[in-house]
């Protein structure tokens, strides 16, 4: 049997273009002779579908385009996901459903029984978990088919009761077929090929994984679908954060004696490389699926923005990314100077408006308030939000989307100014802490000084007052990244994180920073997700709430 | 046995103020003769907790308040909710729970079997949904204590396979009792009393319901908790939208001869006087929770801002609000007029400052851009944008927290301005349609004018261009909230919204209007939720989404 995995990149709700993507990859698996081809989970309408999963047109539409795929189902057969309707008494209206599709029908339904309801997916808002497992046949073949979640309830202490693998395996399955839309996060691909690989070796059978492609606008989805032998070794492997469809015939599996190295641990040079192709991929499809073209992006001279017009150079093209440099009252020569470098570099248009004249106009009108106050954050962010109205005047005048700049260290301790540098329809860089930020720089560096030395080399400053320097109100970023990686991606408690090694004072600072800007936050653009924990998808913490059980207590 | 509802208003992670709120409410019970105090869901940590619950100090915290009030419990008794450990193998690693305290310890617990995971509800994110149940016995008593949803899973085809209280029957209870958060909106509280009515009936017996009181954020609990006899008859019912507690004596409950009305559905006076408790009490709380005090509002003379302001100087006291009125090239005189009207009425500190020289100062270094092209959105979204850069800088200077003034009306169409008139800490009206807004302009001029009559009647409008009305981007208010209100509320596809008599080009022009901004909402503030489908909390629409699906194809 020769099994064609179709890893491609579907757009969430968009029925036309889901339908035209699957039968091309039907009629290119027909064509190098697969018998069967695989599609992601809920291929026909995307993933994820949100909120559209409650209109009743919506599951219509899906079900509909189940039917029209099958018709082209004729002597070739086709796996897809859709949502179903649960016609039993009881429990949420819809499925999370796998369909073969052959001989121009429906031949099968399979329902997904691990339905994941945490960080980013919210599965159990919307389908009822079906309870009865069992595999189904093709062409003489008995096959454990599942959906993502399905086989990730694998050791101890599972986050379920029950493994739906497990139950279809007393039907003695020939091999396993799962379909996922598994998102990316730089460190996520060496446990998830470590699951696929447990079960294939589990079952003793070969096992095809076939997961999403592409941006559906902050989740990413790299693909990397792969398939394994019975030994659980990697056999063959797709392409990450780009569509691609091969076919493997079954009969070679077991014969086959060349196999892919399992992923380790990236190490800091494949981890910037990881987290650029898939923010490279995010901005693309962003733009993609919004069905614009140009981008705006406030140039400053600091080394964030610079990384991000690199980034929207690489995804758009340099002709649709238009830079505006806005010096303002305390900005440094070289801050143009920087900018201009590296927008001249990278062949991208700029602008520069001095934006001082406006500020002093907000000055002079507030000037019988302010009046014997001390400056401080009001006249600051006065300047930041300056910024962001001339931005999306351009935006709005001229349709570019403007992206946002910020960084994942900034963003995290609230170092940010609301409707100033936070604007923006996209924040490019806001799940990657500076650290990294700088190795990315390195990373874009790598050949030719893209980025000018001096926006690498000099010290990070928000230049909002007179010989500012963001090391005046932050600790350093080696440290403050440390803290807040334990503490939000290895949701590792205050005293744990002063356990291993860190100031207590300074661990209390930094979570009690953390804790008092989630108010921002709420407001903050969609975030494209590079890690396991985003401040954005997948964070739901409450507002106005009181934060102090977090601190340590130095009671331990 | 004496039972006191004890319907208290907690605080999210504040376990300070939940512990005094309980213990004084204990007090208080024991006071008054009660052998066991009941209080609601969730009670010692506050609800919704959200992701709090992902760090495990906050459960050790938890635990360890249920068992420092367990301490008070000598000679009378208390029901709490808590999160719990979920100590068995597999599953999510907490239960939502419910402790009976008694003698100075834990003598049970019970978890929560069904829980809600749609519009607000994400409780499956974190909870293990009980699957065995049994009553607690107290004094010789067997009471069906169940938590919030557990009793919600009645008629033909509920959304969950089986029903906690159906199981907790076979021991043959002699009442029940349920504890809650069960949020408000405007007209669920007869569905909410029916579901409560229905439980007595069936099973024959007394219901005691313990709601929680109080706004947390957006969301806002109107207690009025209450006791059914088992004929499903109210015997007593708590307060709305404020602290109460109250003694039953269950040996009375079957002879009470004297039954409150169940409540009907709102007409449109009960209505607006039900959303107005409803704010005050959300902005009165969300001010408490952030220990804040101070409030500032750009009052146009619109009615939006004018009702805005009513209600935060009823939440917060006329002293502790400021009105900012910003008059720009386009606005009225009669604008300045009728908002220092208000102003004065309601002996709220107000100031005028003009915005045309800084919007001037915009336009002057946009000119070289500008050039040649007609003015439109980019010019009038300026004007906003101003309004809120001098709105934030008050507010960063002085402490002031800015309400937001929009109606759900616009938010829904997208008729507003990201970064403009959608800023702000909290969304007070955005919530409740424009014809709403009207309603409650009624209610407050009831026996006064304190809203001006002009600002009543003049036809709305944003004054960003020469003789600008909201008619000329937007149908008709009334056309387009009963549109809004079938599409959002009633989830009605746009075929059903067309056979209820709307016009098929309006209907989709409003559900397309709604859909192309679904991305501007994604960065709008916490709203205060009113009714059964807010644009904010509960609804998880994805962005860059096709959405044509949703529009009616006029095929029917």
């Amino acid at each position: 049997m020769r099994i064609a995995i179709a890893q491609v990149n579907l757009h969430v709700g968009n029925f036309a273009h889901n339908y035209r993507c699957i039968i091309s990859s039907l009629e290119n698996a027909r064509s190098k002779g697969a018998d069967l081809v695989v599609f992601p989970e809920l291929s026909v309408c995307g993933y994820p579908p949100g909120d559209m999963l409650l209109s009743g047109s919506f599951i219509d539409r899906c079900l509909s385009l189940v039917g029209d795929i099958a018709q082209h189902c004729r002597g070739i057969a086709a796996i897809v996901g859709s949502p179903s309707r649960n016609s039993g008494r009881g429990g949420k209206s819809l499925f999370n459903s796998a369909f073969l599709l052959e001989e121009g029908r429906i031949s099968q339904v399979y329902h997904k029984g691990l339905l994941p309801t945490y960080d980013v997916f919210n599965e159990y808002r919307y389908f009822e978990p079906a309870v009865q497992f069992s595999p189904v046949r093709f062409r003489g073949h008995t096959i454990s088919l599942t959906i993502c979640e399905d086989i990730w309830n694998i050791g101890a202490n599972g986050l379920y009761p029950f493994s739906p693998p497990d139950i279809i395996n007393k039907f003695n399955p020939e091999l396993m077929i799962n379909i996922s839309a598994s998102p990316f996060a730089w460190n996520h691909l060496p446990g998830r090929m470590m699951v696929l690989s447990e079960n294939a070796k589990r079952f003793g059978v070969p096992l095809f994984s076939c997961n999403l492609a592409g941006g559906q606008t902050d989740l990413l989805f790299d693909g990397t679908s792969a398939v394994f032998n019975p030994n659980g070794k990697i056999i063959g492997s797709l392409k990450s954060f780009e569509e691609d469809i091969q076919v493997f015939d079954t009969s070679e599996i077991n014969n086959s004696s060349s196999f892919l190295e399992m992923p380790g641990e990236p190490g800091e040079e494949v981890k910037h490389r990881l987290i650029m192709d898939a923010l490279v991929m995010g901005v693309r499809d962003y733009f993609k699926k919004s069905g614009l073209k140009k981008a705006v992006i406030g140039l400053s001279g600091g080394i964030d923005s610079a990384v991000c017009l690199v980034i929207a150079a690489l995804a758009l093209g340099r002709e649709n990314v238009w830079a505006i440099l806005m010096p303002g009252p305390y900005s440094s020569d070289h801050s143009v100077e920087d900018a201009a470098a590296l927008a001249n570099k990278l062949g991208v248009a700029y602008e520069i408006i001095p934006v001082s004249d406006t500020v002093n106009s907000f000055g002079e009108s507030l000037g019988p308030y302010f009046e014997n106050t001390e400056p401080g954050i009001a006249e600051e962010n006065i300047q930041a939000r300056v910024r962001a109205v001339f931005l999306m005047a351009l935006s709005n005048k001229f349709g570019h989307v403007l992206l946002n700049t910020s960084n994942k260290s900034e963003a995290a301790v609230g170092y940010t100014t609301l409707y100033g540098d936070m604007c923006g329809a996209l924040s490019v860089l806001g799940d990657v802490y500076k650290t990294d930020v700088y190795g990315l720089a390195r990373l874009i560096n790598n050949e030719d000084e893209i980025i000018p030395r001096n926006t690498i080399q000099k010290p990070p400053s928000a230049e909002l007052r007179p010989g500012q320097k963001d090391s005046d109100s932050l600790p350093d970023y080696g440290q403050l990244d440390a803290i807040l990686f334990s503490f939000l991606e290895k949701q590792m408690d205050a005293e744990e994180i002063v356990k291993a090694g860190h100031d207590r004072n300074l661990v209390n600072r930094v979570i009690g920073m953390v804790s008092n800007s989630e108010h921002k936050r709420r407001q903050s653009p969609p975030i494209l997700r590079v890690s396991q924990k985003c401040l954005g998808v997948g964070r739901m913490m409450p507002l106005e709430a009181d934060y102090r059980s977090f601190l340590d207590n130095g009671k331990s």
